[in-house]
């Protein structure tokens, strides 16, 4: 038995091989083959993407094409869109040496995470039973977006320490585990969860930190000369930021209820978002020497609002309702940067590259909670007796629900959502550590050279012989100085 | 008196404490804490943001949810926001060493702006007088944003120049003024200014333009150094500059009438702003060197032919009025970065380092004049009785108001725009000037250093001992160089 | 005739000069006064940007403002607007010393190309007959872009070895032949080509590709060094990239009919782009040592899906049909850049700076025979007959065309389309080596300085004399190391 342990401590210490020229192209060719046949027999259009369009409208009586659903939630969904790739991808650019990985691995999780997505929820949710087809339109390209977004946030926990296959397991397995919370939350419990403080940020946030806890790497500050940023990563990061900020209200709202639901989730996610980034400055501010502000608070903190109204966002949060919520996750969000995150890798060695525990996980738990608190306040002297049903969705066997009650179902939701992230993220954290993967040693964490051509510096590019322009001279100088400084230092 | 005289000098002129520890989160906090308070007693959500929506659509008989303003508005409403964050906030990330600055504060100035808009812009435009209460949706946010682009033009002029709590200062009275000269060119004069050329532009430019003139640096030449681009920090400022291209369609039409109205405001805008690149890059090439292109041109006066259209672009300017608006102001625009900003600067002491009397000033200027003589020259004949009327809002108490008058009042607004701006700017200008608000010394200008922890460069960061890679190796040979030259040439 | 060969070819090698100090403005004053005219002439508003659209609405029995066009169809021109100027626009930065040009030639022809578009398309499409002007609104705007995008494909064969008056003279050129052959291909042959892989993909890059072929550079590689990237300018082409995919999906149904049209076409590219990226980063990996990925790749093969699902996106491909789409042409492309651009270069002299033969050129190709056999195996169970006839506008003389028939005529326009690149690039190829248009020397190709003042860099600026900061040290130590290093190794 002490043989036994020691092959599995040989197996699972053996020098790190990040070759992944077999693996990567593997795992996309099977995967993207098995979703063509898996397309194939499942996926139909439904029947406000099908050429029956023109049929469908005589049979329900539709005046106008400006109806269709697609007219309803597009633009929404473009904006989520841009903050799934271009937000996620360029947040996480702010590594010194990782752009790419940031950018290229975030593409590329988004991009295999919406096709499993489609599936694992078009089973779950949009199964025609009369022909045991998944029928697809823009809500469904809505929800694969938000599927996929759990998973980056996830990535945000690891980001830097693993390879693209590891990215693409933990992508398969967040999936499928989303599809899954999503159905008992949203449907089993009937919870309701606009912009997913629970179903997303809670479920995500905790995915990725479990698996970070159970991936630990105690001797990663042997990268630690590239974890920091650079002056022009910080900008990029901000690009990320930005996008993100700006189209949270089109995220929280894009799956609401048509008019005055669409209309309040965005209206309320503007107004919160405004608030954080106050609160983030403050705090930045007064817990720096001379008061100078972090970039990494502003990149991340100003976000923590929009999170943490994504329950409630569709609700009768009321306009300071909102800005009490962005005032308070500006506030913990950024303590958290400053306090909570040295502890939890110091203590629990949890190592949470990009901080997604002051930006997902405490903030979506509270928008769990504001969600829980504000569904049980609901009363039809707010909401009028059409909408306080409109909202919460009470109809068939809901018809009867009051919101007290309601409020109770918000609560469990929230804890199904953190005991998926938790359950979900310790199984497959034990898979990925397998060394099997191609991850990297610590020595090459952060480091994009690792799975990625980086192009030469400048100084180091040998000019063409003879090649007689100043612009050459530049180059030769910069890299004769270093040949000649080398040969003195030696 | 004399001593008087000497104390106020000392004053006014005792070394510089950029520490805003302490000020920065007060206002910070403070502000947010009344921007609560007043949002509580004040602010609810609109007939259409509301959850009586179901019941106000079988009230108003309002057959589809599609009617609801949301979707009229929402798309050209992100893009308004991308403008605010992501353009201005770019645009200004030109500068070698400030870019922190630039998106950091664009971003802090325009949050906290916003929320005390909705409640200016609310009292004066939105009040519903039956129970005291502001009711907001989604074109009040259209509004706000709007009002702090008049705060971020003015950023501009002063860009680099002042601290961060000076700028939220500046913000506040910024849109106090916003609001007071928005309810006279708009409700009392009845002038029309769908992208805001007199009301934004004119009255936001000129209000920078004055406060720096008043925060004149005689020794701002001490910072030179840092008042230049570097090659990246130019494409940045490119993203800026694209995003306010493209989307000023969306800013001129956000808030038109409905139907030809917004479609009208997008097109004329699209068209203008084509005419003005091609002769900035005309007047570029002509007027430098060679016949080289300079990026300050290109990234801000191929945009001034959309400030300038902004008063007009819902009136019948037709597609080649349009053209000839952008033809002039792309030249106005460029030689003004050639001859006009060195004379302000040398004889007015007026600096302006965004040189926002190029692009929103004189541009703003000639938007108003355009709008007073397109809207002077109306006809029914070109635009139908009806056209006419809605077009130019003429109902209510201005049912029977004739274009030419019209055209006199649009000329009064400008005048008012400009009133509002020169003596706003004077009166903030002194404000500003008082030595409490940590303001940088003339040495820090244009420095991120001052304000932020700006990441240190890669060169000086100590490569881990003992580790043995080639990455780090470069590293290393960079710093070693540094060193060794160092010693050598001391 | 000796003499006259040896004359010419004295015309033709004489030293470059590339000072457009004159031909540049000359060639935008007259073309944009030539364009106002031209405009006033002959441009006016459609009846929905028309002030006579409250008219229109009476007339036509409208019964509310949201059936305006501008309604269905803004969102998605924004977004293809966003795709013309920031997506080309960036993924063209990924050059080294190359991201002024990139961004700002891209600025430059399509703003120029825009309005010639307007006008050449007006006179094609748009034109009354009752009163001979072209009336233009929404779809127009969509329109004049895709148009622009066919010459900014063509850009990226000679990105870096034009100057911006040829650029300028192929996007005359090139608007005036994507023009014919859209009336050919749209309305002569009736083909459909929604998202334009024939129209626009194969047309633009052929166009391209030919001319790059006769303005060949045997001595290119004397400006080597300048060919490649470097970290920053690679993530800023990801900017372009991820702009790119987003909105594809938007730029292949911003045309097509309302409705299940529009909401078809969009399903349709999302899935098939998923599908891209999957298969680039499988064969970039396969391909190179160590299975590292390659920029290059991820930056362009992504996109290749979205190109090759044009014509067929608002079809009824199904789902299933777009991923094994996505899936051969993420491989194509790939394996594009690694075979065939090299050999492109080496046997048949042409030099395609951004790869366009297998970003546009192949999968415009297969996007054409996909539409075909797409197109013939449509039936009416899949349809229905009203789908059949609205997806295929079988209306008026095409009333009773069968698919079958369709789909020959859709071989036909991708006949057609090549054609026209292959024979319009040719004439205007040679028109174009004429040695009066500032084109750069093979050792200034890639420079920004040739035709852009572009900013010192960091270490060669003075420091202000007796200034006396930390940062002006950093300045200083740099440009002192050069120095003397220079001295010693001189």
């Amino acid at each position: 038995m002490g043989a036994c342990m020691e092959a599995m401590s040989g197996f699972f210490n053996r020098p790190k091989n990040t070759n992944v020229r077999i693996s990567l192209p593997a795992v996309c060719f099977v995967w993207q083959i098995v979703m063509i046949i898996l397309f194939g027999v499942f996926m139909r259009y439904d029947k406000e993407s099908d050429a029956h369009w023109l049929v469908t409208k005589k049979e329900e009586n539709i005046t106008s094409d400006i109806e269709n659903d697609f007219y309803y939630r597009y633009p929404s969904f473009q904006d989520v869109h841009v903050m799934i790739f271009v937000g996620f991808g360029f947040l996480m650019t702010f590594l010194r040496k990782y752009s790419f990985s940031a950018v290229g691995f975030n593409f590329l999780i988004a991009a295999f995470g919406i096709q499993w997505a489609l599936l694992m929820q078009g089973w779950f949710q949009s199964l025609d039973y009369t022909d045991g087809k998944i029928k697809i339109g823009v809500e469904n390209m809505i929800n694969a977006d938000f599927c996929v977004a759990s998973c980056l946030i996830a990535y945000g926990a690891v980001l830097g320490k693993v390879s693209p296959v590891q990215l693409m397991v933990m992508t398969l397995f967040g999936v499928t585990l989303y599809a899954v919370e999503e159905y008992i939350i949203s449907n089993l419990l009937h919870a309701r969860d606009a912009g997913g403080s629970m179903i997303i940020h809670t479920f995500g946030a905790y995915y990725g930190l479990t698996i970070s806890r159970i991936l630990y790497r105690p001797n990663l500050n042997q990268s630690k000369h590239l974890q920091g940023s650079v002056y022009h990563s910080d900008v990029f990061a901000m690009v990320g930021t930005l996008f993100l900020w700006m189209f949270w209200p089109s995220f929280n709202s894009a799956t609401s209820a048509h008019g005055d639901g669409q209309h309040r989730a965005a209206l309320n996610t503007y107004l919160t978002l405004t608030a954080s980034v106050l609160t983030t400055v403050a705090i930045s501010s007064l817990t720096q020497k001379k008061g100078k502000l972090d970039m990494v608070h502003i990149q991340n903190s100003t976000l923590a609002g929009g999170v943490a109204v994504g329950t409630a966002a569709e609700f009768m949060l009321m306009p300071y309702g909102c800005l009490i919520v962005g005032f308070f996750c500006g506030i913990i969000s950024t303590l958290g940067y400053i306090y909570i995150t040295p502890f939890l890798e110091s203590k629990l060695h949890i190592q949470d590259t990009c901080g997604i525990h002051n930006l997902h996980a405490m903030p979506g738990f509270i928008g769990g909670v504001v969600g829980a608190i504000t569904a049980a306040a609901a009363t039809e002297s707010v909401y009028s007796a059409e909408g306080l049903a409109n909202t919460f969705n009470f109809n068939g066997a809901f018809a009867n629900r009051p919101p007290t009650i309601q409020g109770g179902y918000q609560a469990a939701g929230l804890a199904v959502a953190l005991a998926f992230g938790l359950v979900g993220g310790t199984v497959v954290g034990f898979i990925l550590k397998l060394p099997i993967w191609g991850d990297p040693a610590d020595e090459n964490c952060f480091d994009d050279e690792v799975y990625w051509e980086v192009p030469e510096d400048e100084e180091s590019i040998p000019p063409v012989m003879g090649y007689n322009h100043h612009m050459a001279n530049k180059y030769t100088e910069q890299s004769d100085s270093n040949f000649t400084v080398e040969q003195s230092s030696n």
